[in-house]
Formats: structure tokens, sequence, C-alpha cells
């Protein structure tokens, strides 16, 4: 119940520093049963990982995940399941000269402030790094819910920095490093060359959709579904903004053009003619596809000197070396897409809690 | 640790609906010894309350809350607040003719999903009348954090509609009925009177900020505080986006402009050059001013037919009469700042609870 | 989150004091769906309330329950159900002279070291008058647990002071005001009578069950059923030994006669042919009865004068007036009950959220 | 917050099996600031190791535990603390045999029953090897507790089967490996000796107690002090029965006897004349010492036949082979500490979020 957990019922407990000797999670009340091994969770942090394009950090690191618990000959138990990834690529010494200062725009300043002392080592436990234990515990959660409803979840990036991408296709999102679903990427790669050419960085916005959700998920106050989805995305490194359905441009929208009407199916069912709210009604999903989107604010660490203050108060000149992706967001689709996974997952168990014997609420399951 | 409380240590257990016997929560946590009465939340409430001008609705509760425990001799004790506000205006006549379909944008669809049954009389749950209790739980954790340490919590309109606001000052904003941050209101009124002659409606967008938050608050992954805020922010009925700082537009910024560069005071401290990430920094809070803005979609009840279907899966058109706001956003205010006092509460408390011993993290209690 | 709520999944956050304007509580997480009335909660609250005998404080409590939300055309609708008890009969004064002092064996003292403060009246928040939430709350899960499983949870007195009872027949307990499973209670009118002649008060032994309670209720490590229910238990006033099976005398027992074999039953099923460990092996409900026990302390309201000390720091004698029972144990089966369902109602929709998909793991619902 | 975490500010979630890769444990909101190293944790370990008499499992493990994270330059830093021991003496071929059977008094049948399937493996995540990684988590919070309080936790066994042992003194305890109160431990051999010749087991009892614990720890009505006790205490393998202060023998206590009287002390303070309440008080810490005691039934896997049932539900006779521990009471002193400490621990945290301000009520820190 302390702040490094994830979930009520599906429980992600998140370990680890970027330069410690690990990281890593402990998933707790995974549904027993399902077939899980390591080579289901290692794509995953493969998509995520450093090092697939020139303009990701050049940090090598294998992200190998082993499962230590909650699995006996292949299949979950029910107990709880701990993934454990080693650090093997600490070059601390990259980091060693900024120890005594608090870098602009990074978790320095406020860490030292919470702890009064901090793990300086590749930006410790504010690392993006830590986003990989996330993305693993993602991978099963994702996994049970494909089995269970088909659920799928993707990501693509939409903007970066000024450059707005447009959306051409979710099958060219895998094709490029940029995870943009554009065919063709060198507009995105020329803007970054100049980027970089300056040593600087930029933000990115991401748009992310969950399909075949069940309806019923989610609570009426406070614990909502969208609010657990704002929660989770927030959370993430960098975000500053999060969006479902139609977002921002709801303010402008009269209410005879934005409430979702409905319609009978001629298979006795009902259905949206649209889909502004994103699959969230009251707080609750309405078995649409859930629609978010994020913006996340541009790299911290750049090669251009900036201002700032040493833990002995002096004013001070700050540049950050190292091996930075000069746009976070461009690493973000994996995270997100775990993210959206991970609350799901947990709502779906909560739903189950409560309301299993409502007739059709939670579908069959097998 | 069910879905209707909000905050971990200053826990608040909304419960009620529209048009039950009551409306009301416990608040679990707070502190012992604040003055506390009546008088303390009921201006809170006042300023939330319907009824205020001819543009939102007419129902007519006077919201009035009573103290049930918690208090002693005028004293919190450290036993759990009840907090209880009758229901005395449900004209449940009004609601009786949509008990049988689904409203488009309204919660009538998921919940019957979620719970195989719903409570129809004005909304039940899901009516914007549960906020009631959030605002009066906000009084008291406001109250507290002003006199620990003069927390002020504001928050004003920026857009109406397709109607951009801008910002005046903050001293506009309770001298008019909208929350408006302007000394002329007319166009509001202008554009307001053509939406409620058209039978329509509009969102909104409000900016809100916390001034004198303590630096220190908030966990360093999943429970940060600025994704605790948007998970408490989206939570509130018709928000669709949630931003802490500057938001989407981060996005398009150079890593060279958006990160707050930090200089030395005259006093030893420490101060930032500007405030691109709204207080926040790895979801921790820097000590200056949390800057977030929402946008609220437009009311989902509206006097122009719209189609749906019943819960017999019939096709039918739908007309939502009664009393509602044309635009749900101007009286969202006071929510926004109750549900901001509430995280930055919880976040004390947390803060207190594991570096209560940090020199400095948390400012001296009296 | 807080301290005062029970359960995670059904959720019970108690409020109140003895002599403040309400008691009650909120339970959140109640599945939709089941027929509710406050006449399904009142005759539990009616078994629990003091003036039933001479031998109970004379305090005269309606303890008239009112449900305030959750129930929509009589069924619960899967929202908090809040449940109001107006305190009637406060003679504050009576209590008034021992505001100023620490009666032993009372949470005087404790209270007015924890939080700086305390409401003496009638003990404020210790007073078992507390337990009427609980009970009202336990109404409602067994209600449930019958519906659904046949579940049924009884307890009664087995030990009053000195005076051991035995155990005739669980028909008798209804029977008299002692919850005694006895035909003929003189000898205990007779015991009750020395101790009130004498102005003392004695301790008291109950032993409860619960039968037809689902197997694979419970987490494997930390919130086992068995430590949930110890937690339940020991968590009730002047309540100082919980056991589970049998309990303390486990100590004496060879492995080979204390571990509950197993046998085939002729329908292809499993029995047990014993059950030392009360329903739980592993932390987890074999289908068998729950079987505990506990032991509560003497009143420690007594006529006969004691040693104590004042708010000053001052030596001072106390005896303690009012409206009390000589043995508190004697209303404490209702109270027991309650917990017991409580505890057991959380952890079936705990094994429905995880669990639910194992096949016969949770029996069907309807 | 699913099962397998122990508190919600010091929070500990468990993981591993008997047989798999590795056991462990993260521990969340652990302040900041402490020194800490593994040869701070290894020495409570290797107390509760197997294979120090020839009385208990010679099972060779060498619980070398690993820290993996919240540790930066020696000092804990406020991020989870990551304990990891692997599993190095995993002979799975003893257990082979037995994993189609339900052992009589183990927990097979009801893991089956709960989850479908389990991990035989030694016991999987029901044995007592679980019980490393509380020792572990509880070595962090006793030093915490130590350095801020001289709070002191100590567990000696007072009953060995039929054999009541006294108390002679605290200082016997590590003199011998049964961690008795005695002296001469001779009777002790020559009882466990039978037991053995006989392929017997024999259950025990303990008790414990921890001195200079601050007054006002717990919450007031459910998750009491006293509660969280019986919880995590209940909560051990084996345990069938908790007692606080003088437990199942208060229920024959009269009034005049068992409330323990208060006297001024010469500096002002306030004593206690006696302890029959253990150190608590309407579920708050008094500042005496708490007292608790606790039985174990005796080892199930024993070499005596007995009968039980196999998967296929026929009848099958067991003899459990393996590396089993006679008493597993002879090695619980170490673990009823560190569970001792933990909820001590989480309860100090809560003080201080809530009650942080109140004069006196938790001591300075430094």
């Amino acid at each position: 119940m302390s702040g490094n957990t994830l979930g009520k019922l599906f429980a992600v407990t998140n370990f680890g520093e970027s330069h410690g000797p690990a990281i890593g999670c402990v998933i707790d009340g995974c549904p027993p049963g399902m077939a899980l091994a390591e080579t289901d969770i290692q794509p995953e942090l493969n998509r995520r990982r450093p090092g697939t394009s020139s303009f990701v950090t050049q940090r090598q690191e294998d992200d190998r995940v082993e499962i230590l618990s909650g699995v006996y000959q292949g299949r979950t138990t029910g107990a709880p399941i701990a993934l454990l990834i080693r650090n093997t690529d600490q070059r601390s010494k990259d980091y060693g000269d900024i120890a005594q200062s608090f870098r602009p725009g990074h978790a320095d300043y406020t860490y030292w402030r919470k702890y009064g002392l901090r793990d300086p080592r590749g930006g410790g436990r504010s690392s993006a790094r830590l986003t990989a234990p996330t993305v693993a515990a993602g991978a099963v959660a994702r996994k049970w819910l494909r089995e269970q409803y088909g659920t799928a979840l993707r990501a693509c990036v939409t903007q970066i920095g000024e450059l707005s991408l447009g959306f051409e296709s979710w099958e060219h999102v895998s094709c490029n490093p940029f995870f943009a679903p554009l065919a063709d990427v060198s507009a995105i790669e020329h803007y970054l060359a100049g980027l970089r050419g300056a040593g600087d960085s930029c933000g990115a916005r991401l748009r992310a959709v969950a399909e075949r959700v069940p309806a019923g998920l989610g609570e009426p106050i406070y614990d909502r579904l969208d609010a657990d989805i704002a929660h989770a995305l927030m959370g993430l490194n960098a975000v500053k903004g999060v969006e479902i359905g139609d977002g921002f441009t709801s303010a402008a929208h009269p209410g005879s053009k934005h409430g979702d009407e409905l319609r009978p199916t001629p298979d006795g069912g009902v259905a949206f003619a649209s889909n502004h709210d994103g699959g969230v009604l009251g707080g609750i999903s309405t078995g649409q596809d859930i629609r978010v989107s994020v913006a996340l604010k541009p790299t911290s660490s750049i090669l251009i000197p900036r201002q700032t203050v040493d833990v002995h108060g002096q004013a001070v000149e700050i540049v950050t070396k190292g091996r930075h992706d000069p746009c976070v967001g461009l690493r973000a689709a994996p995270i997100v897409e775990a993210l959206l996974a991970l609350v799901i997952m947990d709502h779906v168990l909560r739903q189950r809690a409560q309301c299993g014997q409502v007739p059709g609420s939670v579908p069959a399951w097998e």
C-alpha cells in the first residue's frame, strides 16, 4: 500500500535504480493457470529497450528478464510473480560530475528535498530505466487479457517536438524505430538530426487504444477507469498531460454533438454511433475502444549549458553529458500500452470480485 | 480499499445517490487538534451549490452539512469525521421517463452493464451532486493545509464552449457566477443565453493553482503527486483531460527552454526561474505553485432530441428534461480546488510518515 | 485505507463516538442485486443491544438503523451502503467526573498519548457501543453468504469468569440472555449476582463456528484467512486471545494425532476425519467448519476504587459509576459472528477476483 | 494491496517458493538515511536458518541475502528495498512422490482447491522457508526501531509438546539451539529424541516481548495494534493461537485485579503498577512492554503413516519423508520477533503520519 505499487488486485510493486544491482517487480494477484515463460515477456522488453536506433540512448542493456517465482511447470500458480532484470551496463563515471548539482527538469532537487539524500547514478530511481519492470508486468497482464477477451493494446507517436505526424496506419508503427504510424519517416529523421546537431531535445505526443475491453470496468466515484488510467499515465516519466477520448477538444463541443448515441445491432445488442468519450462513461467502460493520448515533455538531459544551483547553494552552469534520448517520447509507446494493460487487468479482477454474478457483466471464463 | 475512497492516509469514503435519503462521506486519518465546525465547511458547499445563477440547475438544495463524529469541543479528535448532507429537493418524477433508456453521454448504459441494475433517479450515483461530499472533505483538508503552511487553492474557468476567456485576475473569480477571471462577463452571458435558447450545452476548461505547497510530496514511481492529481481530477464527472504545468504544449518545447532553471536566493535558498513543469519534478513537488488544467465535456442532458436504445434493445429518441446546467464546468472550480487539497493533504501525511525525520523535508509542526 | 476500515473488497468504514450525534458505517464493495432492507439488519442489532437482562448496562438505545444509500427498490445497487444509527440516550453527566483521570484498564491514557486530547463522553470512540455498526455491516455480509452458500454463523459463551459452562446445545443459546449453550442458567445468574454485589466484574470466553464456508478462501502468506480472522477478533474491545481450531492445546499434540486425515466420500468428493485445524490449512479454508474461540478481559468500569493518575500527573483514586456490563463478554456473541461474516465475505470476493475461473473454486453464482 | 503484503506504510511484499529459483521480498516505505548493509540482515537469517541442531531439518541453505535496491553508499534512500535469497539446496526428488496426494495437516488440499493447481516441490509457497524474507525485512525494521527508540524484541520457547519449560532467564535463549530460556536443556533433548525415535512430531508455545515501544501506536477500531499483531502472528505457519498480555487467563480475572493501575513517577511521568493487558489498551500501545504468546501445532510431515486421498479421489496411505523439523516451533522465535518488529514499525509510521504534531506522541527524531 505504499507508493511504489500499481493496482489493487493485480498489484505490481516496482523496485530498483538505474545503476544499482538490479531492477524488477513483484506481481501479486495474477490468476492461476495461465501459461507463462520469460519468452512471453522478453519481446515487450525488447521493444522498450534502448539502442534500437541512433536517436535513442546507446546504453547497452540486455534487459534479460528472469521469472523468480509464481510459475510452476510453465503455468502461473496464483503466487506472486517476481521478475528480475540485472543491470549490466552501468557506467557510473558518466554521472559522477552531476552528483553535486540539481539538473534543470530532473528530479535531483525534489529527491534531495524529499529524502535528504539521493542516488545520483544515472538518475537513480527517477531514471526512465525503471519503466522496464512496468513493461514486464504489463506483458503478463496483456497476455491474460488477450487470452480471455482478445484485448489488444496499441500505441504510436503522433507528434515529435513541433512536427505533427498525422496518422496513416497502425501497421507502420512496428516498421520504424519511432513508433510512428507513417510509411515514410524521413521527415522525423531529419528533424531529430537537426535537434541532435543543436545538442537539444524535444517532447512528443502519443495516442493509444485498447480494443475489446469488457464493458462494466471501473468504480463509480474516485477509482473510475479513466481516473486510474490517468493516474497510471501521468505517473510515467515526462508525461505532462493525459486525455481520454476527445480530451481537451471536448471543452469546445456542443452537447448535441459530443454525447455518443446508441443504436440497436442486428443481433439484439447495442452499438455506439461514435466514440467521443473514448470508451468510458461515468468512469465505467462501455465496451468500445478505450482511446487515450498523452504529452511528454522534452528530455531534460541536453548538451546546451543551463543555469542551476549546487547542493551548497552556489549558482553553477551544467551540461548533461552521457547517453540520452533526444526525445524520450520515442520509447514511450510500449510503456503506455503496458500501463493501459495493467489498469484494465486490475479493473477486470475488481469487477469479477464485486459483480461476478451479474449476467454478462464479465464474459465467461474458460 | 474499495473504489469509493480517495486517499490512503487522509482517506475520504464517499456515499449516496442524487435522490436517496442522503449523501456524505467519512474522512479517516485527519490529524487531531484542529478547530473544526460546520461553519468551516458550509461556505465551500455554498460555492458549489446549484441555483446561484440562471445558468445552472434550479434544483434547490440547502446542502446543509452535519458533522456526525470525530469532533469534540470544537476540535478534531483523530477519529473518523463523518459528514452528512440530507437530500431535500428530490423531484423524482422529472426522471421517471428515462429509467428505461440509456441517455447518450450518461452513465446509464455502463452502470446497467456493470451492476445489472441501476438507480435512475437523477442519475443516481453518477450525478454531479455526489461532488458535494468531496467539496466538504476538501474544506477540512484545505483548512489544515492553510493553517500549517498557508497553502492556498484557486481555480477559475478559462474557456466556455468555443469562448476562450483569457485571464485578467484571480480577484474577479468570486465576483461573478461563472468563476471567470474577468471583470466583464457579458460575453459569457450572451454565449450561454444563445446555448440555452438552442436547448444545447457546452464544455469548459479550467485552470487551478495550489500555492505554498511543501517540497518533497509524492512517491517516486506510480503514486507520484502529479499522478494522484490526475487520478483525482480525471475522476471528476465530465473531465476528459488533465494537464500539469505546460501540459500538452510541452510536446512542442525544446529541452533548452522547458527545463526550469534554478537560482540561489539571497537568503541561501533556491528559487526556480520558471515553472513549465507546474511544480512537480520526477513526481515530487518542488515547492513552486502546482499548476493544473482540466477540460470538461458538455452537459449530456439537453433538450435537443437524440437517438438511443432502451433496456429492451429498441431504438428510441430521447430528450432529457429536468433541471440541468447547460455547462457543468461552470460549477467545477470549487470541486477542482477540493480535489487538489485532498491529494496534497494525503501526500503531506505520507511524507510525514516516511520522511518525518528529514531536516526541512516537512516544515515544523506546532 | 486508514485504520478504521475492515476488509479490502467488502470494506467497512466505521465512524462515531458513544455520545456523539450518531454512529454508523459505510460498506463499500457489496455485490449488487441482493434484496436488502433495514429489517434485515435490525434483528442483529437487537441481539447486541444493551438492556436485555439485568446483568447488562441499562442504557436504553433503540439502535434504530437507517440505510442512507446503496439500495434502490429494495436491492443493493453496488454503490456504497451507508448505515446510520443515531445516539439517543447520552447521559454525559455520568461521565463528567472521569474526564480528568485515566481509568485503569480503559483506553483513556492511550488515546490521550496518541491524540493529545480525547473525547471522554462514555469512552468516546473506545466504547463497546461502536461495535453496533460492525454488527450492522455483518448482517449484510451474512445475508449474502447465507443466500449464496447457506453459510451459518454461531457463537456462544463457554466461560464466565471462573465459571466454565460446558456445551450442551446451540439451541439453548438464543433462549437465555447470556448466549450460553445451556438449558439451565441459574448458576450463571448466581455467579453474576455475587459479582455485582461486590461491585466487581469478570471476563469471558466464547466459541464461534462458521458452517458451509467455501474451500479456497485466504491468501498464502500474510493475509491468510486465519490471520484476518485473528485480526478482526483481536480488534474487538476487551479481546486478549484468539484461537483457531484446537488453538493453544495444539502445542501439546503429537503430529500423529493432530493432522486431520482425509477420506474419499461416496460421491467422489473428499471429507476430513477430524477438524483439529479449525477449517484452515496453510491459511486457506478447507470447506470444513471454521472454529474459533476468544477470551475477553473483565469490564474495566467497576465500583471498587482503584488507583490511578490524573492529567496533571497527580495520584488519584477512581470509581467508575455509570451503566456498565459486569461482563462485556455477555454481549459479544453477535459481534463475533458479525466479524467472522465480514472476514469470510471479504475473502469470497478476493477469491472471485483472482481465481474466479478455477473450476469449483467458488461455487456457481445465481 | 493484494494478499502477500504485510503493513501499510512499511509494506513488505513476499515472493517465492521453497524450491523455485529464489525467495525474497520488497520493502516499500523505509525511512531514508539509515545505515544498512547485508551484514545487518544476515545474522537474523542465520538465527532462523535450518541445520543448527540435529533436531531441525538438515536442509543446507546458506540463505545468503542480497540487497538489490534502495541503498546507496550504505544508507537507505527511501526507495523500495528489494532483498533476494537464492535457493541452492533444492532436492526436489524428496518430494516427487507426494505431488499426487494431499498430506494431512498440510496446505496441499487447500492450494489445490484455491488455485486448481499447486507447486508440490517442498510445499511450494506454503513452506516455512518463506519466513526467511519476513525475517530479513524484520531485521531492517528492528534496526530502525532500535536506533530511534532503543526498542528490543525477544522471543523464547516456553513449551515443547507436553513439556512445559518454565522461564529462567532471557540470557539462556541464545545459548541453546531450542531458543529455550533455560540453562539446562537436557530434558528437551531427551524429549525430542523420543519423538524422533517414534517418527512423530510435536507443537510448541512461545512467548515474546517488545521493550521500549512508544505509547500511542495503533488505530482505535479494526487496525488496532493488538489486532495487527494477531494478524501477523496468526499468519505465521502452524500458529493456531495468539494471546496479548494475560491472554486466555484474562477470562477468569476479576476486574478489580486485571485493570493495570497507574502511578505517578518521580520525574512527573506515569507508570503502570502491572501489565496484565500486555502493553495495549483500547488497541493502542501504553509504552509498557508488549507481551504476546503463540501456540504452534506439530509439524505435519512425519514418518508415521497416515490416511488421505489423492488427486483422483482415491484413499491412500502417506508417509512424509524428507528433511523436516520434528517441532517447527523450535525455529519460530526469530520469526516472531521479526513479525512484531514489522507491525510496530508500520504503526510508528502511521502514527507519525496522523499525529506527528502531537507533543510527545512520537519521541523526537534525530
